[in-house]
């Protein structure tokens, strides 16, 4: 039996931006995030309701794509517990110091290649007076800038294989696995895994270029489905480019609107309403090719970039495409 | 330390009404819920979400009040640890047959009372053709039908003593305290505590009668706050008494509004936004008597009635009454 | 100058259906509306909150389509002003009895074959005492049943010449022109017009098969954009045909989603926030070709269907047709 | 009968303030207003939906309260025959510049002693690169700055005798009464009017002090009533002050939040939903004390300081009071 409750939360991710004054203008200004730091090439910014220090390091680089993602666990044992369990499967790295605000942090991959880090220790956030809350059980000021997310949600990778990665989240870390997607052929194209009472914290989908490592987006939480229409009139007003939605998914029911930030990364804001995973011993919904062709929720058709657009981008002659006959429900896997 | 994640969530909870048929009307055209059985004198109601068979379990008595409040464990061995605790706490009854649709549960009272019962095993909610969902990953087909409530939220206890219960509710279920009110002089006036990443799950709060084994109220959760707001036109049209509300609590932030059923009972609808606990170390953040005088969130002042309404109602001639010295909050206790 | 203020809103209008019984199902549980009566083939409905007893008279009838639009004027010699332009212009029918609670009824079409009536006497609706509303300044009590939809908001025609029929609202009627396409080559594709505050309140669109008389949609307002998601999350349930939407119109930016009745006919529901239309000497917005192809305000592509299907439907042998290159927006008019 | 149609809508009102820079940092921060200029001690502001120039003009003053309210005619011709019959009222003052951007403005007073302009020629608003709107159709891009309010809505004069301004806005101006108090003595303590499918515009209240030509409140409308919620974090957020709200107002059914500016003038966010006055023979609804002292909509009492803060500020040795006797609903008067 899979080991539960161990992780608590996805905590910050690195997102890598070859235009990283272009992209902190976009959280800023766009998502309404607050910069609470930079070193060297990094600045590190947070949302108003994470209760952290940071919710994104944006790191100039290159290329787009995601550096490390990070998880905090549930406490100092159920860290060594996970490290042993991850040490065992192979995928170690070994013991780092955190970003700053965080404790020593254990560094591993998952088997397509993304990097973690899992710490327990962290300082919470100490809002400096112009950004102090009126209310004592919030952790800054509401930002009224933007679309002002209240928090970092949820990470979809791209993966070579989704089912080996889905059962290292299940099988090594205790995630529970509450939807997917299953081809006619068995293969599962797309796996959903949560670590809390959200219906999912981290997505692994088939990557079509047969790449590894890269990202198909992250995603911040709104409260109110509201507040995504508004997001995308705001969009529209500061040229945020606007790749498909608002519209909701008919998998987990979320409510989504999909952007690119400047750097190339591809960002949601996401509203579940109330909805939540309460019982422990949810049943997986598996959705299948013929399901799936439903399109999403209310019928929106999903667009073709969202099958093919990854980050960092590939070059195709590097990749190993999977072809139409691979993948026959290329046109609507959401 | 206190033993987390034992308990998956708050279950179905007995609610005693003296007057059954306008009860059942009630839950049904006014907040939403669907029938699903009756035996004697219940009647067995579910929200569209839960997946569970029964939220409110409706019974005929000759007063207001609530019965037994079900909570369900996280796994099997879960729930023996926990009926070893509770029973070595003193306040254990046994194990006796579940609801229809639940497996054998393990009854007992909280320090103040208040009868709960504790299980694991469930049969999942299966709807008839006609309340079939469009999407497979929902429990039950979505009413359209007064304010359609979402699913069972949290329940709200009158007490004598609240930081007796919290503290077993922390040490026996291991349940965390997120929020607290501290009177001057050290009292513990009220406590919210949770099993989930919700921010609570269960409340105690001083029952200024000195009465033991009330009820404040019990609440369903909304998708948004609008859902809130037209719950209260509707309420205006078909008769529901409205307390107070629509307004945003300080205290967890909660969207709310205040309705009696006919059988007497509080009822709230509650809406959190995106607002979820995730922290592991959760600070319980303490409210002080000078805060709470501030009222809510934006400023509405708290109704007499929320200090001096309970179910049943209790003749205060029997009661111990709280005086005006040892409540000197009692203008603003949420 | 063209006569203002002599149209006092667009009021009742005829559907036709094949399938009266089910489209008398859909209008009152999926729309919300409430049956004031019938009479032979047609059964009356209102909205909650439109003053007068009619909103829809649904009649039985070979095909879907439309009947009689109804305007009402703003006074009695508005009347007898816009009888004599009416007369003038060609298009005059004559003096009829209005339809139940209404007085006598001046019936004409427009240049494309729409009927038309136009009265000034009518009944204002009182409901019984079961719909009584809690608020006297309130029409009827909130049903809140299915979408629940406020008000008739506007009619869409298709015609074979929209400049024609634009004109004709514009100079013998007196609406003011808010919103158009022009292709071009300089014909206007579609042309809104109001009589209202409102930005519109009757449409022309060109009909691609050449056809005269037929109908686009009518559409129904809600109070939010959040009412229309809702009713989406409705149509899924109850399955009700959702052809586009929930999305954003960058033309008058009305939130909108399309679903068809039962009988055929297109049914909008919009939102239109708190714009509207106050500047006397307001100018119209004419969009180009090259603006429409950027598609909805948020980026959505218009579906193929919403130039293709009107009602009722027609042979297209019998029809003349549009050629592409005489239709070089068909993928993007709205 | 009273001439309909001749005024097209309430434009910029001018407000006083002791404290100008801080009065433009609520306006432009807070309600997300935009500077377009000063001269002088006037600064004037815009909402991004105004079509004209100035919504707001803010004026340095030793006191608090509303200096001209401008009416936009409907045409010339209006202008003129509205212009004749202020003059035959006696409440004329004669023709002055415009504020920039408008052209000849004919000012007078209501019977009250409210300064108002009346004009027709007006420069439309062109916005600079930096504020251009992404679809044509609006006149500014939507800031997505604090509350973010749409519109100027209507203006609360308080006054001495509301019937005898109501009567001169409706028999010298046009405009309709929509709702009205009526006291069981008969007198109207006050009332709504309106000069477009809005169902007000301006509305007189009862002065309690018996001063003339003093201000309840301006107000500003918004798309949602989430969108007035979120106004109420931020004003919690901003240290605005909130004095009453959000709640629903029985009368008119307006959704609102009442704030005030630092220079201590009142200010409303409002919204009414899809609810316009479309009914050419609207019959004023006039509201008994008995259904006054049921509250607001949802029941919520009204705030003793609604009756009583008005601005400018009025020393009480100066006024006449109204006494308890002549002013019974005094507890409940929207």
């Amino acid at each position: 039996m899979p080991p539960m409750h161990e992780i608590a939360h996805l905590a910050h991710v690195e997102l890598r931006t070859p235009v990283l004054d272009q992209s902190v203008e976009f959280f800023t200004q766009y998502l309404g995030l607050t910069v609470t730091g930079s070193a060297g090439d990094a600045v590190y910014l947070r949302t108003w309701d994470d209760y952290e220090n940071v919710s994104i390091k944006l790191v100039a680089h290159p290329t787009s794509g995601v550096g490390r993602t990070n998880l905090r666990a549930t406490g100092p044992d159920a860290l060594d517990r996970r490290v042993k369990e991850i040490e065992a499967s192979g995928h170690g790295v070994g013991w780092q110091d955190g970003d700053p605000g965080y404790g020593p942090t254990y560094v591993f991959t998952d088997p397509d290649g993304h990097e973690f880090g899992l710490y327990y220790e962290s300082e919470w956030y100490t809002p400096p007076a112009e950004l102090r809350p009126s209310l004592k059980n919030q952790a800054q000021a509401y930002p009224a800038r933007g679309a002002s997310v209240r928090r970092l949600d949820h990470i979809n990778f791209l993966g070579a294989e989704p089912v080996v990665n889905r059962d290292f989240m299940r099988d090594v870390l205790g995630a529970m696995v509450s939807e997917q997607i299953q081809l006619d052929d068995g293969t599962i194209a797309a796996a959903w895994t949560t670590f809390t009472n959200k219906s999912y914290d981290t997505v692994y989908t088939r990557d079509w270029t047969g790449s590894r490592g890269r990202l198909h987006h992250i995603a911040f939480a709104t409260d109110t489905r509201e507040d995504i229409l508004r997001a995308a009139d705001i969009a529209l007003e500061q040229g945020v480019f606007i790749e498909t939605g608002p519209h909701k998914h008919a998998i987990q029911q979320t409510f989504f609107l999909y952007v690119y930030e400047p750097g190339g990364n591809r960002v949601e804001l996401c509203n579940a309403g109330s909805r939540l995973v309460l019982a422990p011993d949810w049943r997986t919904v598996t959705w299948t090719e013929a399901e799936r062709a439903k399109g999403q929720a209310w019928g929106l058709q999903t667009i073709e970039s969202f099958h093919t657009h990854g980050t960092p981008p590939v070059a195709l002659d590097d990749a190993e495409p999977v072809t139409v006959e691979q993948d026959p429900i290329e046109g609507s896997v959401w």
